[in-house]
């Protein structure tokens, strides 16, 4: 390699590496959401990275169509990187139906790519826990997605949190009774303004809207202004929805709805989670047919959503003749673990496991027999690769973190021992018979 | 999307879904590894999937840079899917070295990418799990990475398996002395040829060798005699090596060839997995330097490798003025699985969990209720997302392998109780008192 150019390390702008401590978290994280999800039934999947590029485009909306990776590869194949867990999943679905058992509730955890301007806890290369439903469109499929978000979101999220419910149907009807004269197209552009009102601001969302041709400044006003309303527990006021949709079928929604809320809030009312409707919820995502939501951890503004999804009955139907109902929800982790970082509570300076020290050449072989037999306990245990001075060797112990450290030479050698320091109380025993040590140590964890 | 054009759900050629079976047995196999290596003390980390191409670009050799996925991004950057975890992992040492502790044992897995002829258990997207221990050159720390290795195939791998470990340095000498003559580039060239050797045989691999400019066919004979000579215990004979190489560098190595496989030998002597000296083992990748091995199932000949790995010195310099001696090994995650399933060992058939079956609409809030206090206390317990006829809630049930069916209608949410049956048994009990039924139904898992 010598003769090679030397190549700046760089990584790409808004990729991250993982240093152990935080790939560590991210894997706890992970891991608890998917055992928390088996046990709940949710059933593993995973999908390809890549798909053609037919499948993936025209399904996020042209802002998310916009970001997507996507080239010719070797076979002249136009393909992409997924942008969500979502859209491959019901290519997947479409693709392998007579090997589901339906209604099909998995569990898929893994990284999306978007070409998206970097900011705060958001990358281009991000990771998603997904939970979904499919194949069947009902009140309680809504709540299982949501309640199984919400536990998990329970235990991950430092101090308490804030899950948004809307609905897309509902939210439809009330533009198109505020907006009658729409020109076509102009709900999804509406849809997409709303979006946007958090972010913001009413007066922004407003001009958006008046851009849009058929939109009259009234109606604008009265739809933001029964969006806004809010009831005495802070949820929107839907007195007024209500009122305004009597006698069309959006009224039914709005009793799904409000039933939605009202099991989840009795599920978690001793939690630290909070549960509300709030209209305004849009999701930028072309594909939401019904419920929509937004979860934000509370006093950590402007950080964005950690967890979001909805129902989307259509999208399968893309792929196949079968019209299959979904539902899902995303938990951002890695924006939760940007939350934990920004936090402070992403480090862990615990002194865990056993180190062995070699004070020359000859004690190799039989630390490595003792290492084998520490690990076999289930003991996490490591070993000197480099003999050289002991003082370095405990060094990169301390360093390491590791708690013990075991020392071998060739008296320990010849005499079947081994000498201990513990380097959380500093306490040292010489020659300690390797059977009353193993009992000690394989006890360690 | 009822609009839209239909598109034909379908996957790239050499990429697969994951059914729940599979990707569940997937996720045990690598969480067992992640465990398995943070208990010997080797440290997670994670790295993007896309670099610059020029990070990866010019590595493996010249095949596998044909084989990479790349293109050009959205802000005209040159990037590139990885095709290891080795090359970006040597990127990120460099980036990152002030933050590590070295030696710096790591963990990672994920997948890769390379756009090469798809065949059995192999795809164009695979999963490796590599270990690697960075920043010293021992005999130590080579033991170290194979033999964790090993202890992970000794859980994994069904049956036995063999680990042939070669050496780049001998290697190269030895095709030093037997073919002198070789022009520029030409040690490299025979070096690829001689890893064709299990594949296409000796008479197709002398071939090779005598179209590469300055070989001749003696020393070529004389080469191959070498390589495949074996002693009494079937490893590579090494007295002739060690004749041929007398007074020459390479002979320390051999010295240490030698104990890194007795070590290793007498640490697994009473497992399922052996170890042997075979110098033909060359691998096509580029950058090692030292000790290389590769690892196949007894009796799935034709299957390939499932681990490899080696020691590669020079490849962190490629991106850092610091010298970091490197190696490393990866376990073929996805080739294991495929060998598992080709073996007729990657199906689960237990009966495990509770499915909650509701006789109507009245009983979906207790269900809830009863559904979210199981799964606090650790049980695996699903709910009917839909009400309808009992009869396809247990038909249901039954395909997805749950053992316990509780079954509620209006008398149980009433009178508090549950009605149970046991869909291995068959076994049913009629309105048992909801504080017995959990106390018997938390103990499953």
């Amino acid at each position: 390699m010598s003769t090679q150019e030397r190549i700046t390390p760089r990584k790409l702008k808004g990729f991250r590496d993982y240093l152990p401590q935080q790939a560590s978290l991210r894997k706890r994280i992970q891991d608890r959401i998917y055992q928390k999800a088996q046990q709940a039934g949710f059933l593993p999947i995973d999908t390809p990275v890549l798909e053609y590029a037919e499948t993936l485009l025209g399904t996020g909306g042209t802002d998310t169509d916009k970001e997507v990776y996507r080239f010719e590869d070797h076979g002249d194949r136009m393909v992409a990187l997924r942008f969500d867990l979502t859209v491959p999943f019901a290519r997947f679905v479409a693709e392998n139906y007579s090997e589901l058992v339906f209604p099909f509730k998995k569990v898929q955890i893994g990284n999306s790519w978007r070409g998206e301007k970097p900011q705060k806890g958001r990358y281009r290369e991000f990771c998603q826990a997904d939970l979904d439903i499919i194949g069947v469109d009902s009140l309680a499929a809504d709540v299982e997605v949501l309640s199984c978000i919400m536990s998990n979101l329970v235990e991950l999220v430092p101090g308490s949190f804030t899950m948004a419910i809307g609905h897309r149907i509902i939210l439809s009807a009330l533009i198109k009774a505020c907006l009658p004269q729409l020109a076509l197209g102009g709900e999804n552009r509406t849809l997409i303004a709303l979006d946007k009102l958090a972010k913001i601001g009413e007066p922004a969302v407003k001009e958006l809207i008046l851009q849009i041709e058929g939109a009259e400044a009234s109606g604008a006003d009265r739809l933001l202004k029964i969006l806004q309303g809010r009831d005495s527990a802070g949820q929107t006021d839907l007195n007024p929805v209500k009122e305004l949709l009597a006698g069309t079928p959006a009224l039914q929604e709005i009793k799904r709805l409000e039933e939605t809320a009202g099991l989840l809030q009795q599920l978690y009312q001793n939690t630290k989670a909070k549960v509300r409707i709030d209209l305004t919820i849009a999701r930028g995502l072309g594909y939401y047919t019904g419920v929509v939501f937004e979860t934000t951890i509370d006093g950590l503004d402007g950080f964005g959503s950690i967890s979001s999804g909805g129902r989307y009955n259509g999208l399968v139907s893309r792929f196949s003749s079968q019209e299959l109902a979904g539902v899902g929800g995303s938990i951002g982790v890695d924006r939760l673990l940007a939350a934990l970082e920004q936090l402070g509570l992403a480090d862990d300076k615990a002194r865990r496991g056993i180190f062995i020290a070699l004070a020359g050449e000859e004690g190799r072989s039989y630390g490595f027999q003792l290492l084998a037999e520490l690990r076999a306990a289930g003991a996490m245990a490591d070993i000197a690769l480099k003999e050289g001075k002991l003082g370095n060797q405990f060094k990169f112990a301390d360093k390491r973190q590791y708690q013990i450290v075991l020392t071998i030479g060739g008296d320990e050698v010849a005499s079947k021992s081994v000498s201990i320091k513990d380097l959380a109380s500093g306490q040292e025993r010489k020659s300690v018979p390797w059977a009353e040590a193993f009992a000690e140590l394989s006890k360690l964890s």
